[in-house]
């Protein structure tokens, strides 16, 4: 993650693992989820945060879950309903449930596919919010397996190259593969040159945007740094910016993600479907091709390369996707999650609002 | 394609598709191959050539291929071996052939495990040059199955974001999906800023590479305008460029295709394998997800979205990823091919040099 979306020392309180897991649980089971539900759904969150994703953690994400809880927007007893089923497929009914709810047993049915053909893929429909995608490919991970996922999440930020008028959201893509003794490849990206909870990180932050981000609500980009807007102020473009420089690249991917996850599940194209998120997961059994041992020692060779290589001129260290969250994991397993005071702050006023039980450093 | 890349019209030579795929044809089958894997890889190329991506088509790619045969490094009569198979899967061996010639058997074994269990991945390892990757995902269309393709093409051309020395090539990427009335959603880029054989065009053409396209041999990036430089002289960024911009985005997927297409198929990554490029291949049926008429229904309405939006202040059209291409396949199935008047040159003197019967106008 870039620097300018860092917590700033200063204002950092560490907070152990087990502290924030069980104060998140907390919320989730007040806002009506089942303890199970609320297990799956906290581990989500933290996963983001111990990766050093803030901007998918509980920073951003959970006083927007209980706001939506609160106006009957998102279920938190979904009943999730299968409407097509294969040997290798699934498509599913999340039936307004929080997506990092609903979307983690996606993941494991298609596991269980890819256990038993050599590939799993489910779709999945009507869902909330998905946060951090790399987490559902990491269930991948300890099978084996890769793990794809995408989501189609609205359609009123993204425009096309050239366009005026926005299409779709975020619309993020994750891929993941397993190494040998190497941490594992972890991709996991917004369509988007940002993704727009790292927007509103900038702005607890007080950082800016780069020019080539965004654009003014005639789709023109905005081609000096200028501070996050409030939404509905701006669109945002595809990843790569300007035409020459790859911007229809970023905007194939988005349509690409939006297909995968909103049209394949039924759910629709994102500015179509607009509240409801939409969800791709996808599990390949490695030795359905190759020797898993034999993949996981070349992707050795090729990781190592990456993570050994001398640095271009002004830069100290070459690194590769899950690299660097894989290290932040350890540190902060060990030294606690730095959230920003306020973060801290809003849970202790949230476990006092809602008659909750655990108080925060 | 960027105007830079288009032939001037002062040098074109327009060629009927007939005569191009004739003179083609007789050059595969007088280099060893049988006449139907000519006819494979000739339409590999001059769909290619209709598509308007020329340079994927026969003026750049015959001489290399001629030169390959001639000093015994692509094998025209392979015997592709079956490494491993299950209901939804295999990995192939290509026994050196060129990739035209057995990645499209390949998407056709995939397509047909699609057909039967509703997904269907192949990997191929030890090929020569595999074209325009969109050929493959086209193929899956008219099953009413989404496309995937991808090839890891070696390791002397890519750095990595903040690296000093190249890891892969242009490892491009394709991915496709039908619609109803609307034509077909066709993206296929490589995951460098700009392809490989695309640079190779500037020069014949005369136009000049954009700012953060490639690197000098220490990794820095050249941030002006200049002439593509000789094979060997450069490095390529992956797409995005610089880090803000989200060159760690195009980095990514290299590094996906390297997996997917390279460790998965027991190629080995791009940077090992060097001379034997591998190729990975994937066919999902809709209907084992949604309806596919509801799916072409929901892309058409996407698709038309995008088509008809009113373009951004500068620009006179949105389009999207494979409209252009489809556009000028009909244009040119009317008019003929243009040709640089080099190129054509080039048939004519072939076929004195080896004895062959056509002639192009």
């Amino acid at each position: 993650m870039l620097k300018r979306f860092l917590v700033p020392e200063a204002d950092q309180v560490l907070v152990s693992e087990q502290a924030a897991r069980a104060a998140t649980q907390e919320i989730f089971e007040k806002m009506g989820m089942s303890r199970e539900d609320a297990a799956l759904s906290t581990d989500v969150l933290i996963t983001s945060d111990l990766r050093g994703c803030e901007s998918h953690g509980v920073s951003n994400m959970l006083r927007n879950y209980i706001a939506q809880y609160k106006a009957g927007r998102q279920n938190p007893r979904p009943d999730v309903k299968v409407l097509r089923e294969s040997p290798v497929s699934a498509t599913l009914d999340g039936d307004k449930g929080l997506g990092i709810q609903v979307g983690p047993r996606a993941m494991t049915m298609a596991i269980e596919k890819a256990e038993a053909t050599g590939m799993g893929a489910v779709t999945l429909q009507n869902c909330g919010h998905f946060g951090m995608l790399a987490y559902y490919t990491l269930m991948a991970l300890e099978h084996d397996m890769i793990g794809i996922c995408m989501v189609s999440a609205g359609g009123r930020l993204q425009v096309p190259v050239f366009g005026s008028e926005p299409v779709y959201g975020t619309q993020p893509i994750a891929w993941a593969a397993p190494a040998g003794k190497m941490p594992p490849f972890v991709f996991d990206v917004a369509t988007t040159q940002v993704a727009a909870n790292k927007m509103m990180l900038t702005r607890r932050i007080g950082s800016q945007l780069e020019p080539g981000w965004i654009t003014t609500l005639d789709g023109t980009p905005i081609m000096e740094p200028v501070d996050a807007p409030n939404y509905g102020g701006f669109y945002m473009l595809p990843f790569g910016g300007t035409r020459e420089n790859g911007g229809h690249k970023g905007y194939g991917f988005a349509t690409i993600v939006d297909i995968m996850a909103g049209v394949l599940s039924g759910n629709g194209p994102g500015f179509v479907a607009e509240a409801s998120n939409a969800q791709f997961v996808m599990a390949m059994k490695i030795e359905a091709f190759v020797d898993a041992a034999k993949f996981k020692g070349d992707l050795d060779v090729l990781l190592e390369r990456l993570a050994n290589m001398k640095p271009a001129k002004g830069h100290d260290r070459v690194y590769y996707a899950g690299l660097i969250e894989h290290e932040e994991v350890e540190k902060r397993r060990r030294e606690g999650i730095p959230y920003h005071r306020e973060v801290v702050d809003w849970f202790n006023s949230t476990a006092r609002e809602l008659e909750l039980s655990y108080s925060l450093p």
